[in-house]
């Protein structure tokens, strides 16, 4: 499954002795053909990490042949050495593996900010991977990129012959807890590089884009797309997006749902808007706000926290005609107290926030968040030390 | 001290029985003359509280004879009974005062969001702090206007005859815990409506909107400046305005000193901007910054949290060329590693963060905030519960 769930493709995940604790941490993903068509979106975090600004220059050729990907550290803020490393792995990956070369391979990193990566571990590492490649090993790879996650997370659609598989490792949004968010997404449909950048910009827009787990953004979020053509099969253009779209939307709510210390997942949906825009803008403004992040971990239906996080918005919206929801109670009504409190049920852990602009007929825009929790923050105030 | 340090002031601060558990919860402040000139600021939420609405409309016509505030409820997201009920508030304030008329009464409240607040006790009480005002009731004001504050706060500049003084309540920033930030300064100069506005807008612009406790902006936050000219001095612009810059900072320091669940205060300055906009940009951004502040918390200098969060705005800087300091040590430099992390000393209770953007030459602009921690958690997720 994974990223071989797809025809053409082969992946690996080991130990290198990159982490200290001796978990997988080097992963390797190869595409075998016929074809090495990719699109990538990263972080538009302005300081981006060694490993980003390689693979955007990879990128434009619209070919990718091979992905190396590492956690134990996010090769971030490292200088010009940290770079030399990106460039190196990239070599060292196109020796080791036949018929490639240096500028069609991505490298992607995750873990602290401001660290060397122990080059002296990750190189022979890429050989001991090269050497473990199969066409099963995309479970092995999905769990060599976790860091603070508690399970390792991969999703696939497959119809009428052809497959979108991928993997993604990440404590929150496409802007979240560490550094960061990676997804590689393989396809082995035969498709040419515009076709997979738009699929995959169109669907990164509604998935990874709208959760939010802790506002933080960060210096490393990569999202790779794949295609091999292995199964001769170009399906049109809605169909393929269609299937990019759920597979990362898959990925995206298994990223929420295992947000570092959240006790709640909470879906925030943004009803009447004017625009789409104002629905993502406010969906956002919603999803950060801490007061409420806490209100809902303590199952406190607090609208008015809801209320003051849309006020700060450049939405259009009457602050009295707004209306709010959670769990389908309509505590708010016209900006002021609406239906009883007390009827909220809050003891699951899905929590469902409605918040009606009556504004305008914009389609309803969700926004995934989670709760703020004594967890988050142990789990973020001792993790370098 | 507090608001009756200015002659030409009384106060009072008594518990009308808003809160349930019968802590002080009314506070009257009244300008006694010959001047009752008055100026004021409010939050930039779209979602305005009852009595920012009604006391917005008070300032316009630059004069103000009295404050009543109250704790215990914020009459925020009430409809229109909660303006109602501010309006009944400042008529009965002006029956109550001789000689003052409602359109001159301004009203401040504070507490929990979308609760009108009970007349049948609030109405009384300003009967009853009216007979205990006091030309030495201004600490018992600043008494009454606490919610999660653990102390009160006030401060006072006296010069040349004339005198700032002021009380603050708040568990942080001009747009903080909960709906909530309420100052209320008094001078006994004789200055006109204009100036106190320019002053008082001088002040906050570089005070209270340069603290932020949690990125959360609140529907009440309300500063007024009255002056009733009893000291018969009219001291020049610049003298004036750099007392109120002096009382705003002490309080506004204050709030912060005093932020939900903190155990540290964390001093963020931004140097070599290319422009004060800018700088205030990265301050707040690293001042919002969830991650960093837990790290901050558990005494990690983790600047690489600081970079991400620089990362994010829109200032001109060049990644490549930030540096930053951790309590003196450049930690980072040139966008990359520096000093050893292991010399900052960070086991006291303020942490400062220095960020050179090496962008321009911009004055260094000085940002508080507060660190995240399980405190700030518990007590935000149990607030209205």
């Amino acid at each position: 499954m994974s990223v071989t769930a797809a025809q053409g493709f082969t992946a690996a995940g080991i130990a290198a002795g990159i982490k200290e604790n001796g978990n997988p941490d080097l992963a390797l993903v190869v595409n075998t053909g016929p074809r090495r068509a990719a699109a990538g979106v990263f972080t538009s975090n302005r300081v981006k990490a060694a490993p980003v600004l390689w693979s955007e220059q990879v990128l434009k050729g619209g070919e990718v042949s091979a992905v190396v990907l590492n956690s134990g550290g996010a090769n971030a803020c490292t200088g010009p050495k940290g770079f030399q490393d990106t460039h190196a792995t990239a070599e060292k990956a196109a020796e080791v593996l036949e018929g490639h070369s240096a500028g069609e391979i991505a490298v992607a990193s995750t873990g602290l900010i401001g660290v060397l990566l122990p080059m002296d571990k990750l190189l022979p590492g890429i050989e001991r991977a090269a050497a473990e490649l199969s066409p099963h090993g995309g479970e092995k790879a999905a769990i060599a990129i976790k860091t603070t996650d508690s399970v390792h997370k991969t999703a696939v659609v497959t119809q009428g012959g052809w497959t979108v598989g991928g993997m993604a490792k990440g404590a929150g949004m496409l802007a979240p807890g560490l550094a960061t968010m990676l997804v590689v997404l393989t396809t082995d449909a035969d498709l040419d590089a515009a076709t997979l950048d738009k699929a995959l910009r169109d669907a990164t827009r509604q998935t990874f884009d709208r959760v939010d787990s802790d506002g933080c953004m960060s210096t490393n979020d990569t999202v790779l797309l794949l295609a091999s053509g292995a199964s001769q099969l170009a399906p049109s253009y809605a169909e393929f997006a269609e299937a990019v779209r759920t597979v990362c939307d898959d990925l995206a709510r298994q990223l929420i749902g295992d947000a570092e210390g959240a006790s709640k997942d909470i879906r925030i949906e943004v009803i009447n808007a004017a625009s789409e825009d104002d629905a993502v803008e406010v969906g956002r403004s919603i999803a950060r706000n801490n007061l409420l992040k806490c209100a809902i971990h303590g199952e406190d239906p607090n609208w008015g926290r809801v209320l003051s996080a849309i006020g700060t918005t450049k939405a259009a919206f009457d602050p009295d005609r707004l209306n709010v929801a959670i769990n389908d109670v309509w505590v708010c009504k016209n900006g002021s107290f609406g239906e009883d409190r007390d009827l909220v049920d809050m003891r699951y852990r899905e929590v469902r926030i409605t918040a009606d602009l009556a504004a305008g007929d914009c389609e309803p825009v969700v926004i995934w968040a989670n709760d703020l929790t004594a967890d988050y923050v142990h789990e973020n105030s001792a993790y370098s030390s």
